[in-house]
């Protein structure tokens, strides 16, 4: 887990380089020497060779200032790098100390709402809360309470379409880095998770791929499992199939009724999806095919 | 764990009974045949029989409605019975429908107040929060955003005690079920530890009793120990050696700075402090001498 | 968690109790009178009443040399209470002094078999281990190590009904408490799985209800999953659908291959596994329609 | 975690690099220069830059067969780089298809000892167990019987001296990559704990620093805490207080007897020590002033 917390309680300024590109010898030393070449101080690498695909991946982070310049030339300096690695290679620069914003959508639920508002408020969160999207006005007035602006679209049964719409043009206003489905109750439609991949994430309140679908509880509770869990991943078309970044479990028993599991699941619901946002923000995340690569 | 959940699920009144005394036979057998004579449909029974002691606990719990008569006659009831455990015998019968009141005590961080103002808002706990008391003004703001008032006594270094004194007869006005030292960076004197035995709750942030005392993650650090933790406890006058209730502990490594330590460690003590305190409000810890019987 | 090592740390013989029946009151009263007036001390009591099912259970253990009689006849006596929870009641009672034992079904993988004989052997299991069938040889030397008789019962792909009437014969000659599937790789034919039932268990290696069925790492591997798991569960003949007695996970990441999870997994298999029939063997598990309760 | 099981399950030949030293500008660009140089082939590579001590480590794993040069050649080469990183800078080249051994201390406690002989047996462990010292002869049936040679080494209240210089003699001449304390009751001399620094590993059955010294799980039971943990650690002249390199918990609860948190604590002493040593076999542990880096 190491390197994750470093910058975000040092308060520095990095710049962040993230790569994905079929493996090679080579790749190593050509990122290696580049950034020796603009005089980087680097604080984080992780790397990643993958055998089943034949990819690399990695993400470094280097002091900003101890590159002479600004992000948008290393940018293109490292563009010139990057052309090396071919054309499926993906990659992207950033610069910590740039504002990020999230959007989070949600129903009736707020336990996550409430957990993203405090750690963004107390300066523990790498973005702010842009604004918040319900279904419904029950969580307004927690949201206003953070000086967060709250957007209500209401979802009737014929009319979802027009409700997402309006959805996507609020939620697109504010460009957010992150779509978080915070216990949104309403499925996204293909061409939204299209137009958002890789943005946006939601948190699946079972161990995926079990109990896929609606009241995973309830199914936790007929099946009698002895350990609940949380799923946070991106949102596909394919329901509750995203590439997953995080999971987590917490145990329960016999006694615990279907209503005792959504009560006890908060708390881990809660946790994942913090880290997996958290992590996505900190671009810690690489997704190839249907899976991450998590770079804590 | 399993019926910790019950009661505060399914929102049914129950009558809650705890025993502690000197085990012998035939006790489970006395307190059978006066639930039954009461009618009492039992849904919660659990037993600790300690052989290093020689003591016995119980905790019961009887559907509200299946004893015909109000608590305090079930209480008088029961004083009888109890007479039968001896001079030393310690017992309690309450009415989970009776309103429960917590006090918090407060400094500069955050992260455990706003957890549970957020529990008891969203009905998720098993009080309400009365009042909040702050030697610093800091965390005002976002407890009045709850509707909750709260309190600032300031403790100047020459004139703690007269600030503890102020602090006891605010807490002492709401005469609160517990009072809960939520990162409260003030240790309480001798006097206070006693007027508030079994009442006040700390979470100390370290798995004690390793780093005992100040700054425990800095401790940490230099130690280079692979997980972090968090310790729930009653406050004694000796300082963070009270009975442990609930402890908990989350894995770092070599790349945590003791500053990320302190980041990551909100979550672990936050929960650990929600549920040490929950218990503590459900009568399901029996203290006996340093130690806890704690009745998930 | 609490009283399951009572019995097995401190040697002294136990009656266990266990009974599951339709709830209504006075059952735990009956039940205490019962014990108090044949004058059994008693050390462990749990109890879950199951509002899904309107059912009652309960395990109870008290000192052998407090109730001055053979388990036969406490068993008679205790015949006559049950009778009053009616026909459906299911209960038992056995003297923890009474030898027990198991036989392993094993094939090639070594961890979960030498885990449970080394177990056995320093004494640290309810159990001996009277034989072990492998449908290899691969087995073989390590078990007889061990001074237990191995039987090898090969499994052509024609002629496995004749191999499995086979198996049974050798299991059903040691007339075991518990059969233990210990990664065998054989699926049991129906007709076994009922003359079995409530004794054959399994250690299925994912957190079931995921990847039911072959090869489950090379499943998590392709789901992407970051923890893996293991299930112990009775046997049914619905493949990987019986009642669970245990779980637990253990973390991995992107770096895993499936063979890295095979090696990875075989930790928590074996704790899994351990656990599971140990609550079994100590009559703490209890099962009703398709789960289990597991007074630990 | 990553990448720690690459190497181990896929049995290709790796030469592992590793290297600490104060931290400046350049270092990775020179290792990632050297190792293109040589046409190596990365397949992990692992960095950690320590604010604290000003100190950089790395781990870097090259495929063997990429390299065309034995590995004293490549040692010699990298010989020429590490010059430039000072004369504090530590490193290490090493061949991991070069065989590995290891040297058991024990005493009467067998699990410990029984996993890691399983665990070299079944081809899961990074080094095969040369020879086992035991200062009681309980363990030898057991030890033989993997065929591996036991060495009785009587420990006389008046004759310590004597024995430690003859287990010194005999561990010395299996010159093994390890040497495993695997509950071993003695404390060694300073001038062993020298003799050996970095590679006398304990465990120690206790989350240290908590309980130091003897009967840990009594202390444990004492304070009343409501996990317990295991320790696995370089072993120092200071008592339990050398480098930790892994540490891990379990849960108990108020039922649990100081023996009964023996019994439970055998599983998470055996599982933290297996990670440790296997973690110090891979060269996955680099030590520095009183901490590790463990690059997993």
């Amino acid at each position: 887990m190491s390197n994750s917390q470093i910058s975000s309680s040092d308060g520095e300024r990095r710049f962040v380089l993230t790569l994905g590109c079929p493996d090679r010898t080579g790749i190593v030393a050509a990122l290696a020497g580049f950034l020796t070449g603009v005089g980087g101080w680097i604080t984080e690498a992780a790397y990643h060779s993958d055998p089943s695909t034949g990819w690399f991946f990695t993400r470094q982070a280097v002091r900003a200032d101890s590159v002479a310049m600004p992000v948008e030339e290393f940018r293109g300096r490292f563009a010139e790098v990057a052309a090396m690695f071919g054309p499926e290679a993906e990659w992207s620069v950033t610069d910590s100390g740039a504002e990020k914003s999230v959007v989070l959508l949600v129903s009736k639920d707020s336990h996550c709402l409430t957990d993203i508002l405090s750690r963004a408020e107390r300066g523990d969160f790498p973005a702010q809360v842009s604004a918040v999207v319900g279904n419904h006005r029950d969580l307004e007035a927690l949201t206003t309470r953070f000086g967060v602006p709250f957007h209500h679209v209401p979802f009737p049964k014929e009319g979802k379409a027009e409700a997402f719409a309006e959805v996507q043009r609020i939620v697109e206003g504010y460009d957010p880095n992150a779509i978080v489905l915070a216990r949104f109750m309403q499925i996204l439609p293909a061409d939204l998770c299209e137009a958002w991949a890789g943005r946006a994430i939601n948190i699946h309140h079972s161990f995926l791929p079990s109990f896929v679908g609606a009241r995973p509880y309830h199914q936790a509770f007929d099946r009698g499992v002895k350990l609940i869990g949380a799923t946070c991943h991106y949102v596909t078309a394919d329901l509750d199939a995203g590439p997953i970044i995080e999971q987590d479990v917490s145990r329960i028993d016999h006694g615990y009724s279907a209503a005792d599991m959504v009560s006890q699941g908060r708390d881990i619901e809660t946790l994942v999806l913090a880290r997996g946002v958290r992590w996505h923000l900190e671009h810690r995340v690489l997704v190839h095919d249907r899976k991450t690569v998590v770079f804590q």
